[in-house]
């Protein structure tokens, strides 16, 4: 299972930037706040918008592995690229998935060797960046007959979604025809109302569900993430098995004992009470890297807010940051040893490659690099990431360790809900609102004035007047 | 030409969290320290650790130029794959040309489309990372025949880089023979010193120059950069002519009229006197995206300074984050509106995607998202950056806009350019030494220790005290 070193995290190690030991031991106000806050949560599982915490147990998990594994099943061997349509919470998990558990080279690789088609989650509406996956699906697939679009959309009503969707649906219809056209589209979206639901009812697409009380960044391990996984032979039983063994672990009163409780009081004390308000999330695995973008959704839009629930001015939040080992050790561990400390670094470290390790060869025969010779990878790795942590705690930078024995499906279920759990009580140890996110609203009002959208023109007004044109360009 | 807006930093839009226009104006102490450090760059101009400067002009750049020309000639039509082996600022610059400059489906597509081979860049020691590429090259190319790595290491100590040269060459003697194994190696290393310079004389490879004096953050216009750019068909001169362009503008004493100095003004007073101390460069472009990695490592290892210059304990730097609109808007909006008012947002925004740019189509009159039909992506994507841009005012957040009217080599240049620049005023107004990195040696000396070479095994006593195993574990 994984597990958390923290003792880089305490002033024994990082004297005066980081917690004393005993703030955190047994009957420390902050042992019994995690106790008050797991007792508090237990009473809200499975209400409001905490529902997503249901997705790893029956009924909810049962019936959404059948629904997935159903359609999954429908369209095995039909399609050679999918591609999913979404964006933020739609399309961040999807992504994470799929790089943390199929190889980089997934899409490259003849249909023979890879596990389900190719995947392209196309989470953007520039352009270039769509044109190109559309060309090449096209390319390889002239028709579009063995191409699956996968919209991912709650409401419909998202503007990149929806349009990349008019797109889609426009050339599938060009190509196979009206009546034929549905076959290769699959809804993820609300199951009984909104604008996408209705599109599906009366095109005849198949569903499936966002379920009810699962917000866009709690959603991976429903079908938003479940089903692309699934059609590229990712084990979503695993995933979940996962992360039902952490949510056991994370309903325990003992804060010593709770890895999410420990986690959030970590990085809620230690950006309130020592300045780090910087969290940088740094696996030493490529193939964990994008699971960094899935957390800094999670992150940022849960715990990043204006007001707390008493409606006082907070500003909370702090800034999650991806960063790379050993990579970024080329590039931002100057900074991150000797510029500001205003950062905690989760680091990563996967214990075993297993049968993809690889040996350094020998015979090269020069000096100044003989002692790589006959070494693994992963122990060149691993020094490297314990030689950063020994240079960050030479230099007061407080930092813990989430060690995995080893990146599979289980492991990474076990990861995104340590994550989602520490956000639920990180959000309560600040008072705020970690499910809802109020300020994007301005910016979706304002697209909709730019964009020439009825009833919204007072908004083309208010960007016209609040930006207009001055002399500052250089 | 790039242009930067930059009405969005001064307290008439974002009250009392910018700067006023007067303290930027002619005549104002930043207009006149900006007059100052102008005079003070041109006098080090192409000495010491500025050799990076001559990189655009003669006669530094038509003596690489003609010697990339000339390898990348010489590899023409002989190679399917391209396979990268660096770190840090040997790696950075080839993944941010190539991403910028090339299709995102460039590896996916059939040899006949694609301008020169499928490029990897391998930077990291992840033995799944660089076993799957390895694995991939093998299945196109059994005997590695047509896969060229171009190894890119100033000493060629650097710990990654040694352990895959060793691996690539164990594997291409063992296919070709060590006469002919040579001939899949290009090197770029220092042209007179050092252990990988040593080697390549001894089997014979072919190399080119990491030029005397140009430290590897500001190397991408150099061999180091330009020779995987040629290989993939990317128009080096027009990168140069770029960058040449642009330095003309930023050698202007006039503040006002100098983006560089400009830039570096906004940046380093809204961090040291308004707090800003996170720099977010956020394109609404996919294909810029990855020059945001590139800027990380500029902008946080060349500023992120214990001392300054005069010895003093400073703490200097700036965090750099990426990020990359409109996708970021669902992930990290909600944050940058209500969290810390601690950043600066460096919006990027592109007027033209010329043929590439596609259209809504029309037809399928659902009212809520009819406002999107017949309208172009370009005007999606720019009015979502209008909106962020809005939103951000509102918050009294300050950003700027960096405009590209197309992306293409040129501009591309002009973006490099503009960075580095700004980069050498920023270390000068900081008072601190831009081109040094001093803390990554704890890094390198740990590892060694932990690795066994000998000479450092006190540094695994070192390290093995400090991180010694405790409880602090859950």
């Amino acid at each position: 299972m994984l597990t958390i070193d923290y003792a880089n995290c305490l002033n024994d190690r990082v004297p005066s930037h980081g917690l004393d030991a005993a703030s955190i031991a047994a009957g420390s106000p902050s042992a019994q706040e995690a106790t008050r806050l797991t007792a508090s949560l237990e009473k809200t599982r499975n209400t409001g918008w905490e529902r997503w915490r249901g997705l790893p147990h029956d009924p909810m998990r049962g019936a959404h592995v059948s629904a997935v594994k159903r359609v999954a099943h429908e369209c095995a061997g039909k399609f050679d690229n999918m591609v999913v349509l979404g964006i933020g919470g739609s399309a961040l998990g999807n992504i994470a998935l799929q790089s943390a558990l199929n190889p980089f080279t997934h899409n490259l690789m003849d249909g023979g060797k890879r596990q389900g088609p190719r995947l392209f989650v196309v989470d953007n509406v520039d352009p270039a960046y769509l044109g190109s996956v559309l060309a090449y699906c096209r390319a390889t697939d002239p028709k579009l007959e063995r191409t699956l679009f996968n919209v991912v959309s709650k409401s419909g009503e998202t503007a990149e979604t929806a349009a990349q969707f008019m797109t889609i649906r426009a050339m599938l219809i060009e190509s196979l025809g009206q009546a034929r056209h549905a076959k290769n589209i699959v809804a993820i979206t609300d199951p009984e109302k909104g604008t996408m639901r209705s599109i599906c009812d009366s095109q005849g697409y198949t569903t499936l569900p966002v379920p009810e009380g699962v917000g866009g960044r709690f959603s991976v391990l429903s079908p938003v993430g479940l089903f692309s996984a699934a059609m590229c032979g990712i084990d979503i039983d695993g995933l979940l098995d996962g992360a039902a063994a952490m949510d056991k672990r994370c309903r325990v009163a003992d804060l010593t004992k709770n890895p999410a409780a420990m986690l959030a009081t970590l990085l809620v004390r230690l950006g309130r009470e020592n300045g780090k308000v910087n969290h940088v999330l740094m696996p030493y695995a490529n193939s964990l890297y994008l699971l960094a973008d899935w957390f800094r959704q999670l992150w940022a839009e849960s715990l990043g807010k204006l007001h707390d629930k008493g409606g006082r001015q907070v500003f909370a939040g702090f800034t999650p940051i991806k960063a790379l080992g050993t990579t970024d050790q080329h590039s931002q561990v100057q900074l991150y040893r000797e510029g500001p400390n205003d950062k905690v670094f989760g680091l990563m470290e996967v214990e075993s490659f297993g049968a993809g390790d690889m040996t350094i060869p020998s015979g090269l025969g020069v000096e100044a690099i003989e002692y790589l010779e006959g070494k693994k990878y992963s122990v060149l790795l691993n020094a490297e990431k314990r030689a950063t942590e020994y240079a960050l705690v030479e230099s007061h930078r407080p930092n813990f360790t989430i060690r995995w024995p080893k990146i599979d499906a289980h492991h990474v279920g076990e990861f995104i809900w340590l994550w989602q759990m520490a956000t639920a009580y990180a959000g309560l140890m600040l008072g705020i609102d970690a499910y809802d996110q109020p300020a994007v609203e301005t910016g979706k009002k304002a697209t909709f004035g730019l964009m020439g959208r009825e009833g919204y023109s007072e908004w083309n007004d208010k960007v016209g007047s609040t930006l207009r044109r001055t002399d500052f360009v250089v």
